[in-house]
């Protein structure tokens, strides 16, 4: 029997999860089927099964994916020392949110699966579980960064750091809405509008 | 034949969109069938259907009612002269949101409903239609406050106001996200965190 490499079931994976993920993203989870997700990823029931035991596993694959590359987006926006503003920061993730367009041609795949992801969430316990994990770990990144500002006398001191981290995270849950449902949101104009709001994100705030 | 009151024609309908409501929250609107919005009503077919031609005619009857509630909310909130702040401003129309429970007794039924709505606009062009309008007028709103706003030399005055109007409305979307998926925001704590964040909305900006 021939060896099969890492590198080919790493693949094989992909190419699945990417199949389902075009389908989800454009009839969302309920209207898709397991035909639909051999279909668009070209492969065999026998293949597929192989990786996953049926929707409800891909979903999740594809929740996690969605939080992983969330947090990623968000790592590379805070590795420069000292972190950037918040109004540089908060569009620098949105933009890497935007653009990933998981191989395929469609800017507003993944922003769309994160809207069916939320959606989905509200009738699955196992999902609203992966939810609670990867918000409260996002949650966790931006407490420390909110931390830092203060720190830096970039923000007030006497705020609750989490208050604050939540607020972002809304703004830029929020501008994941308006991008999967009306593809118009440029990360430009998002920096304009905070930079506008929150003057302590670019200037030293009184001590 | 007996004459049927206005009132009593507004009740009826009242009480099919609050049951087509309570189901799709529950369980979204694909997995909802007309029989279960019918058991949940507690009404006969021929009754619904005098009122709604279908389904989809019931989902765009709840997403324009969504839109009229929001925007209630928010005419509610800046009734004041002058209007409140941002930071005062934005958990009041959350707040109002968020206990709009349609007569029932599930404290999440309407942001639940709100993401439901968004979920299904990604694969109904009429329902986009509604959405796209439903923002646009909202976005009137918060821009024409914003202007108020920086004439008051609250904001700076150079910033364009539909930019920062689409921050604000962000963030409001993002909260009514976090509301659906983990029940756990309060409108205390968000006003908190918005005052750390945006020293302008409650003091003077230097001109």
């Amino acid at each position: 029997m021939a060896r099969v490499s890492q590198e080919h079931l790493d693949a094989r994976r992909r190419q699945i999860l990417d199949g389902a993920a075009r389908c989800f993203a454009r009839n969302g989870f309920h209207a898709t089927s397991m035909q639909d997700v051999l279909r668009e990823s070209g492969l065999s029931a026998g293949a597929v099964y192989r990786y996953f035991s049926g929707k409800e596993e891909i979903i999740t694959a594809i929740a996690e994916e969605v939080f992983t590359t969330v947090r990623g987006a968000y790592a590379e926006a805070v590795a420069s020392t000292p972190p950037p503003p918040v109004d540089v920061l908060l569009p620098a993730v949105l933009d890497r949110v935007f653009t990933h367009t998981l191989g395929g041609d469609d800017p507003l795949i993944f922003t769309r699966l994160i809207l069916q992801v939320w959606s989905e969430t509200l009738r699955s316990p196992e999902l609203t579980e992966t939810l609670r994990a990867g918000f409260a770990s996002l949650l966790g990144l931006w407490t420390e960064l909110i931390t830092a500002y203060q720190e830096a006398g970039l923000m007030p001191r006497e705020a609750e750091p989490t208050q604050i981290a939540r607020v972002l995270i809304a703004t830029a849950q929020g501008f994941i809405a308006q991008q999967a449902l009306f593809g118009d949101v440029d990360p430009a104009a998002v920096r304009a509008g905070l930079a506008a709001l929150l003057p302590t994100a670019s200037r030293p705030h009184p001590a």
